[in-house]
């Protein structure tokens, strides 16, 4: 079968691989029917995560194939969506959904590493399958689907973890496809004004367009501008989707006192500069995220089927998965107005 | 001065009061600017709480005359609103803005004794100023304003007592002034669905452009539509506006298992048939809220100041205060559309 | 196999029954090491809940002899608990220990019907052994794990849902093995006070030893002496275990304003006189629980083996299942200061 | 009158000062009756933020000696307790206790600057008395309420904001007074254990006799002590009560998969070294807590009247305000087994 094969930095490839079977009696053989690429998947590209020989994709739907023994939440046939972070699939946890605190120490994410491949493929092996697999309502397209395996539930997590409480003041840094999701999110929790921060004039005219104010990071002071906007109270809540150090500590300066700062941008720096006085005189809370998905859907699934969420419109680009390497460069580049990139592994 | 005066049970009078002055060091004097007619005003009017010689009213907002030499955060010439529940104004619960959990018990909702004099008046004596008036922001009009004296906070309360959380389907009993804003604040907490339930057409047309899904009650089986609407499962959370035993009852009913039932309609039986063995295999919970109203205005300004609430949109009717009589019986008979009246004290 | 079987109103039987076995794929057979009798049981026992021909008892704990082709948790030979509430096994409620809340409406209760048989027998078929047997650790006896089943879940989500804070006062109604577990984990939330009401001399000095201040209710004025107790405020929080239409009526009454009632006596009335006035002018939370018992067990177990919780201390008589009727009797009539009986199966 | 004044790094003198007044129509004077030195003092007698001629103290009660027109909660002769941070008084966060995140930007800690005076002296002017002073209740002693002016509510926050659940393993590390405090109010949240981390043998020994399990840091290996002790969870709340780096840093890393750190600890770093990927991959919820001394007290005043909490028994040292600087060179070298000093102004 097809998969997409990370060679070394920069170096995608779609190459013939052995073909994925039932992991196991937990798992199942998925054909997979779309997939997307993440922003995450970029700090395997270009680094500094890169693994050589890594099958990449977490995020992908499909159909199952064949189901292990044990699997009893889905059978052959079935429409599925799948968990990009999984579990043990057998602890208290993860039979909870919270894949992330598996008390088995066995979080894991596909397409990041040799031993879980990526559904950016034509199938793959899906283990621990009824913690991790959810039938697709007829409601619910695959488009839509695919937003529900990370950064839908990501961008929600992040809202849900930045405690916001009807009339207050939002802000969203970073109008990514997570960013975006940031904010529709936060329109969940009843905000008065969500401003909205980012360099990328088409990010900020989109962000208006859902009723945000856009804030231009352009010039370098976007907390000033957040200040001036809040007659110099600061954001009741700050979510932050980019992942950079200054984006962070602008997160922090710009929340104000007793605010709750929600980071799910990724970041990798093990010594980040936290100005621990200015989070003291605020009295912060301060929260990172990686995102337990299952929780997710029992809030998303409804959004979505009943049409108050429309997450396939952060699709701009859909390519067949032969493409996947210039579809990487693109999606890398920002070139195109690109904001998500959908595959088609029939093509 | 004039104020509208209850003689008795349907005798209302618009009569020469003696004129309303600073009640203690603690009060202010109010020209009143705009007044509302209450639901709630009709349990005096109709009985069965009928106090012969009440001047009613307990929405309004107007401008400070003068102010006791205790008050310190308005001044004369301030345009403020009025809480229309108010407490001892000393203890910490009052000044916290939680006036229903008063430590005094000094809880009293203005024009509904002979001791607290209403609002639907030319002047009103404000006691306890401190903890329950508020300046009114210049992005905010009177007609809003005087919604947050009462059934805006009430409908607010109804909603953040329900529980609601993001994807939750949402059950709203009655709509009238009150339900429409319980219904509009519901939309504050990310529901998928809203099921209004009421027997009147232009309310449930209303309810329908509002962006809920109406369910006539007409025929006596909201419950089974309900049970329809939802696959069998009922709602997670209901909000119960009317106040009457069937509707309480229906509320309980239409709940689905760990749902919360958040009752704000005003029932005065002191023994309504509960369905106990119906909560606990529902594991239910059950609320009534009397409102603290000032606890609600630092998320409600906000969202009426950027244009997420537009709570003036009830108003149906605006009348003079001499018309009061007739305000009255056409709200009471509920004729000509009416959803709600607001008073002009100067005409 | 011997089993406890009721025959009809107050005839109890230890028959000879067919032998259990393995219920399904999802379930196991598990020899009953031992059981207990639960006040709930006497809803059977003495009406009006009687169904002839049960095979009684919900609350037990044994060693699995077989497993169902799909059970993976456990295996022959453990040392097990099951909760005494089970659902369908399935659905994302269940998997997450939620039974109550079933999705498929799958909630059952053993020992009440023809179709779910009891464990006061010396074997029992367990179905949706997955989601309702839990190992037991070492540090935990039979005698403790067989509390964990039903009566200390039921006691810790009592407290659990009556929004304790810490300083609160609190008021425990009923001193029986369920209140004095409530009162239990009610101090597991810190308050400053807890007033214990019961009528029963030795059931108010048990109380009095674990920290708590009795309130001899013989007189039929414990709500009057709850007032004089806190200076006219009542209590925050109220925790009603015992069922009866009067002593909810009590845990209303002496509610503070603001304060939360929860229900955990099993009350059969489908019209309980509810004085809804009382509940809006102290703005109440009402809750009624059915316990969702495999959701207590992450924090029971740890506060049982670290010490914390003595639970095993409630059993004041210790019996043969073939003395089952005796032990009935003697527990429906509360003779001598019987609070709890554990039955051993092989005697 | 005499006052505590810091001429310069390590150097104090007990000082005639001006007499002390009346602040303002909404302050007081105070003769003080007990005070005492708080860990944070030593902040500006050793550096870095030292300020010379600052009249040191915040912790401190007494006797009201004559109010402002505009008080109205104590008049003069009452014995009370002063918050040790206040705001400006006014704002609706100040009249609710949160002064932290007062909205005027008034937040402000007495003693450590030359515009509000301290309390380590025979008087001292209170200025927002209102919201910041609370009439100390007769079953409260001097000593006690003490410690209700700063350390005590600290703790208390930190225990409160490290969402401890019952039945959770809590690390406190740092077991001078606050952390001490942090330990037992962890206590009123129903842990099933909790690992207290100090080098101090009597340090180590007081926790453990308060029931915790002591954790000697001594070696350097706290870390993995904590995860032996845990079975290679980690704690699933860590409170953090020393502020230096290095102690933060262990708090991040003995949390478990979705826990909570807070830091109650002052840590003056602007640019700590925060790992970020640590804490995405535990999902980590990080808080820094100045405490809005006020909100506490509705807590913390029954808890100690009602005999739960013995705040005082953290005295080791009662000295005369004549023997200050002796007191400051004690505490800060930790001579002689000293937890706290308290100090008399009469002597």
């Amino acid at each position: 079968m097809r998969a997409v094969v990370l060679r070394g930095e920069r170096d995608i490839v779609v190459d013939d691989v052995p073909d994925a079977g039932v992991p196991g009696p937990d798992g199942l053989l998925l054909r997979v029917d779309r997939t997307a690429i993440c922003g995450s998947d970029l700090h395997l590209y270009h680094g500094p995560m890169t693994v050589p020989g890594a099958h990449l994709g977490h995020e992908f739907v499909g159909t199952v194939e064949a189901i292990g023994a044990d699997v009893h939440t889905v059978r052959a046939g079935d429409r599925v969506l799948v968990s990009g972070v999984i579990g043990c699939g057998v602890c208290a946890a993860c039979r909870a959904g919270d894949v992330v605190v598996c008390l088995n120490a066995g979080t894991r994410v596909f397409g990041t590493s040799l031993e879980l491949p990526g559904g950016q493929a034509e199938a793959v092996g899906v283990p621990a399958a009824d913690t991790s697999v959810l039938k697709i309502p007829d409601a619910i397209s695959d488009e839509q689907a695919v937003l529900l395996t990370d950064i839908l539930p990501t961008g929600y997590l992040g809202a849900q973890r930045a405690d916001i409480t009807p009339g207050d003041v939002v802000v969203v840094i970073g109008l990514g496809p997570v960013g975006v999701f940031a904010l529709q999110c936060a329109q969940l929790y009843g905000p008065s004004r969500i401003l909205a921060v980012d360099l990328v004039p088409d990010r900020l005219a989109r962000a208006a367009a859902l009723g945000a104010e856009p804030i231009d990071a352009a010039d370098g002071n976007a907390v000033a501008k957040i200040y001036d906007a809040t007659g110099g109270r600061g954001a009741n809540a700050v979510i932050e989707a980019v992942g950079a150090d200054q984006s962070i500590n602008d997160a922090i300066l710009c929340a104000a006192p007793g605010a709750t700062v929600s980071v799910i941008g990724v970041n990798l720096n093990l010594a980040f500069p936290f100005p621990v006085p200015v989070a003291l005189m605020k009295r912060l809370t301060f929260r990172v995220t990686l995102a337990s998905i299952p929780t997710t859907w029992s809030a998303l699934v409804p959004l979505i089927a009943s049409g108050k969420l429309h997450p396939e419109e952060v699709f701009t680009h859909r390519m067949g998965l032969s493409e996947a390497a210039e579809a990487y460069r693109v999606f890398d580049a920002r070139e195109d107005g690109v904001l998500k990139v959908l595959l088609d592994p029939t093509t």
